[in-house]
């Protein structure tokens, strides 16, 4: 039964099971010869391989019809991160709508009348579009061609450009960038934040993103799009998706947290997975495209397994 | 006001006002120099670049949120086109579901239960994975590299690759393919459909792409996710979206049809879209990336705009 569908998620899945016994750690692991499988691969990540996001660089998203978790740069972009969190912190966005929806390109959300008072936020920010490599930073290359960039991978979870010859790095426009809008000056960011609904490579350096949703993009996908005007905001105001609230995971209910982790993009084990992506191993896969679309490697994110109590493991 | 809006879509508009005269038609466009903004191309766009797709190869899909518009490849994979006819002339996914549906990934529907008879359409298929490449076929070349094939381009409105060497052309995975999966043996696709929710080009050559979502795609990113089983099935059927009627647009009243218009890919104005996207100009952008994702250039498809009735001119 269910034939349709075996092939499609659990091939690579029945493969690993017939597979030669997995190398017990990365270190092994890098060693082996014989291609893996996303599932093999998967299945080698240990708990080191998963980090929580720091609580005070994630966004908690409420909207009518679900929870949309967007965690921020540690790395780049510090004017419009701080300014995020101020506005987030003074519940600047609580109450606020998503009024710009455009199916295949971003949902934009914020105060489109410009009459709420920001607080303590800037009235507006330097552009962030692209930065100086910071001393130290972490990159994981991708490995292949980019047609967006000179070299691309990923940044601490965030998926990015490089070009070492300019001496310049920037975060990446794959579904689920977190971004602001701005109008014709660059300088112009302020408040009004976007998320990328499909890959929008051409917006990189020319707007700034710097964070990502790691939880909720299928509550993104749902958000109503609605009949635009000519500026793409949605007509009929009821036709807006109201924006509940949004907090720092460091100001969160510990009840109302999610125990999320991402997987560490400087582990050993996501040198693996982006090779078994490039190249699909298993039974079900009849060829290898040797290539790999930067925005086409989602980053894992999981709910941290619930430990065993101790003492009860027998 | 609503400043964060304006250059985001209507900087481009603003600078074609400030643009000179837009050459009369297309033959002198494909001669003008400057760099065109998109909406100055799509401004040159004239009748005869919009076609109406064969009613005999367009199905209209009704789920209870709204209707999906699906053209079918008059130009590759026969044996999969007339299966899907045959499939929907006789009602087969009529109270059928989208039931494996994976965000950022595909929704997946038909009968998981494999109990509903197929009537005429045949218990399994040759794959149609790639084809030789049909005589005359007309081929708009993307013109810049793509890695997933060696050439990627566009066939009649849809997104395609080519591999002149080898002699063979195939129908692209990006948001909106239309395929029918399988399990893991090559000739064992049936009646299980499958549309891609962000572009998955490692399938591309794995598994048939006959065609392509142009309207509703927003109702698509709406269909349900739910909590899926290990094999992608959502557990609970209740989360499952019903199919209501997909009938063929020959087969459906007059009153229910869209008047819908898909730009001509084979025409000039094609070849400067294109363009326009590989380099956005306009008041907006401050940098130009000389490159274009296949995927990234969704085709423009219209209602058909309502013609002034004759002698009301004046």
């Amino acid at each position: 039964m269910k034939r349709f569908l075996t092939g499609f998620v659990t091939g690579a899945a029945a493969l690993a099971m017939m597979a030669p016994v997995v190398a017990q750690n990365a270190d092994e692991a890098a060693q082996a010869e014989a291609p893996k499988t996303v599932d093999e691969v998967m299945a080698m990540a240990g708990e080191a391989d998963w980090l929580a996001p720091d609580p005070d660089s994630t966004i908690y998203m409420l909207v009518p019809h679900g929870l949309i978790v967007i965690v921020l740069s540690d790395d780049l972009a510090p004017g419009h991160v701080e300014q995020v969190r101020t506005l987030v912190r003074e519940g600047y966005y609580d109450g606020l709508n998503f009024y710009r929806v455009i199916d295949g390109f971003v949902a934009q959300g914020g105060d489109v009348s410009e009459e709420k008072d920001k607080g303590s936020a800037a009235e507006s920010l330097p552009a962030e579009f692209e930065e100086p490599i910071p001393d130290g930073l972490a990159f994981t290359p991708l490995g292949n061609f980019d047609g967006y960039a000179p070299e691309a991978g990923f940044i601490n979870g965030m998926p990015a450009g490089i070009d070492r010859e300019r001496g310049s790095v920037w975060l990446a426009h794959c579904t689920g960038a977190f971004a602001f809008g701005r109008n014709n000056e660059r300088d112009s960011a302020s408040t009004e934040f976007y998320i990328a609904l499909q890959p929008q490579r051409y917006l990189d350096r020319n707007l700034t993103v710097f964070g990502r949703v790691i939880w909720g993009m299928d509550v993104v996908q749902a958000i109503k799009r609605g009949r635009p005007n000519n500026g793409g905001v949605i007509e009929n105001e009821e036709d807006w998706t109201p924006i509940i609230s949004a907090r720092l995971a460091s100001d969160v209910p510990e009840a109302e947290l999610l125990d999320l982790q991402m997987m560490d993009t400087n582990s050993d084990v996501f040198l693996e997975l982006i090779e078994a992506r490039r190249n699909r191993m298993g039974a079900f896969f009849y060829v290898q495209h040797d290539y790999l679309d930067l925005c086409q490697l989602q980053l894992p994110v999981r709910l941290k397994p619930v430990e065993e109590e101790e003492g009860e493991s027998e």
